[in-house]
């Protein structure tokens, strides 16, 4: 099954966070589960912040990638698009709020669950839950705004 | 001249963000510079987010990492104690906010700000701002809490 992140057009698929085309960067990949976006990730040791905790930067950096993701694939569900056929809408973040719940295992595979609650306009509030082994160890939120379609050729 | 990050005990000197035991890692410095605490930082061109703008949980990580940085820097310096002279006194992020209000070039340096604006008991509230060539193009805002002395023994 492709991603979210598999349809993006190769201009937008360089992204560190999540891009197919960074061969440096953590290649996120979101998918529904139902009706929420979903994402999975196993941090390498190295990701530490210390002791055998994820750093905060990481836990951001999923954050963001998959928010602005999920605004992306809800915005082509409202409007009864798939993913791959017409013009691809994407968002870039305006404001990203986390709050650290628990220290996050370095050892466990991150979960991280994702739904637009608001969208008005070119804007989209997405709202995430951070988990490893069912347990919540951060909430996300972001406001993702949509960027528009002739950005590439401007 | 040492930065703070140069001062933490081992055992907190491998996180990802600004551990300078990490190889893999950002290596963050941070310093005082009059009343602010200060880093800079080179994005390489990986970081990208897209284009040539540097992707927004690089941001987020630097404002965490910072932002904790100068928690502890702020604790030190309230108590008239220089970092590497008796216990030292570390921060966790309980809360970390980004305002992206412009892109971040790729190719220029970084220059993070931030002043500690409140301190309240274990909590200290850190508010930062982000600048390439002194155009401020991100708002920081985190909420740290000062790790008990004894963590590391437990």
């Amino acid at each position: 099954m492709k991603s979210f992140q598999d349809y993006y057009p190769d201009d937008f698929a360089i992204c560190y966070g999540c891009g197919r085309l960074n061969e440096h960067g953590l290649k996120l990949k979101s998918y529904w589960e139902d009706d929420e976006s979903v994402c999975r990730f196993q941090p390498q040791p190295y990701h530490t912040g210390g002791h055998k905790f994820v750093y905060g930067g990481l836990i951001a950096s999923l954050t963001d990638c998959h928010g602005a993701a999920t605004a992306s694939a809800e915005k082509h569900r409202r409007e009864g698009r798939q993913f791959g056929t017409g013009m691809f809408t994407r968002f870039v973040t305006a404001s990203l709020h986390v709050d650290f719940l628990a220290p996050v295992p370095i050892d466990g595979t991150i979960v991280l669950r994702a739904k637009v609650d608001e969208v008005k306009g070119r804007k989209s509030v997405v709202g995430m839950t951070l988990f490893v082994d069912d347990k919540a160890c951060a909430k996300g939120n972001m406001v993702a705004i949509q960027i528009p379609d002739d950005f590439l050729d401007r």
